[in-house]
């Protein structure tokens, strides 16, 4: 973040340390902001950075780990988070999904969800990557596990409990939610998240 | 909107007219963010815009509706929607508010709900107004005559799911939701607002 990428460029390739990650993460911004995501391949993003292409895959376990690092600015590995999910049983999948939203964005004290809403609520071009990325790598994995059938429609109701669980909490902070613990609110919404996934929504 | 409030001020006390409406707006915005949604006051308000303080009852209902729109440019008189929910049977509030929502939210097109986010998303202040706005003056009077207990946790809930769906049909527009009709909505968001109203949450 301290260097630009041009700086970054002029110098060339070079080995797979710290500074190759940080240059994939600036060189991945530019090229997802310019080309979109499905636009945007590994091969450009390491030209860009002047690194090898393998490299995408040594730093963030291949391309949607890069976009959420260097785009949606995640503090968490979004290929991990699917892992987690698909490794609950069925009844429990909607207990996961809220515990493992509040305990990842919990540690990073809310600054960064209130950076990412800001982001898709004031540039078109952020929540259309954030839709593609979110439908294509984790949500369609994910449901695709344990939805009967609509997942599409159950994809969009699962975002629309989790965004506006992340905007009560950590943006607007009304209180008691932004305070409560995580079991008093697993406990509340829980059951909508799992009714959502495999449950009556018509 | 078009003139500046200085302008107007100077031009002292006039009849009930629209432009008596438009003063008392811009007076609205300027005091409600100098002084918080408590410390204005009607009378404050009214002399900064220099008018009578009659004028905000005859053209606002009232301090709230003056806030709403002059502040939170809601597209509706939160009054109104109070009285609209409290009619509601108590086994039928789920569906009278996500169908209130949807209906009044669908017929500006989107573009104030985004602005409503980003606004909140970018100011604390603004936040803080609309957390004690609509604890107060909306979730207190319509939880407090259907909920059994938790009263302010059961509000926050409510909150978590309307700003999440608005977010995701008006903001970021993740389809199939952004474009499904109201019934298809009502009939998967429904019984999670009814739940948090009146149901278990623990």
């Amino acid at each position: 973040m301290t260097e630009k990428t041009t700086g970054v460029r002029r110098r060339g390739r070079r080995p797979g340390g710290t500074d190759t990650r940080e240059a994939l993460v600036n060189a991945a911004r530019e090229v997802f902001i310019e080309l979109g995501y499905d636009g945007a391949t590994v091969r450009a993003i390491a030209a860009r950075a002047g690194v090898d292409a393998a490299m995408v895959n040594h730093w963030f376990g291949g391309k949607e780990g890069l976009f959420g690092e260097a785009v949606l600015k995640l503090p968490f590995n979004p290929q991990e988070i699917v892992e987690i999910l698909i490794a609950a049983p069925a009844d429990d999948v909607g207990q996961t999904i809220v515990r493992t939203f509040l305990t990842r964005w919990d540690a990073t004290g809310g600054g960064v969800f209130t950076a990412l809403i800001r982001s898709v609520a004031s540039h078109e071009e952020a929540a259309s990557m954030l839709r593609d990325f979110f439908f294509k790598h984790v949500f369609k994995l994910v449901i695709g596990k344990f939805a009967p059938d609509d997942n599409d429609f159950r994809a969009t109701l699962i975002a629309t409990q989790l965004v506006g669980l992340g905007m009560i909490r950590y943006v607007a902070r009304f209180e008691p939610l932004a305070s409560a613990d995580i079991d008093r609110i697993a406990a509340a919404i829980a059951p909508t998240l799992q009714r959502y996934v495999t449950g009556e929504i018509t």
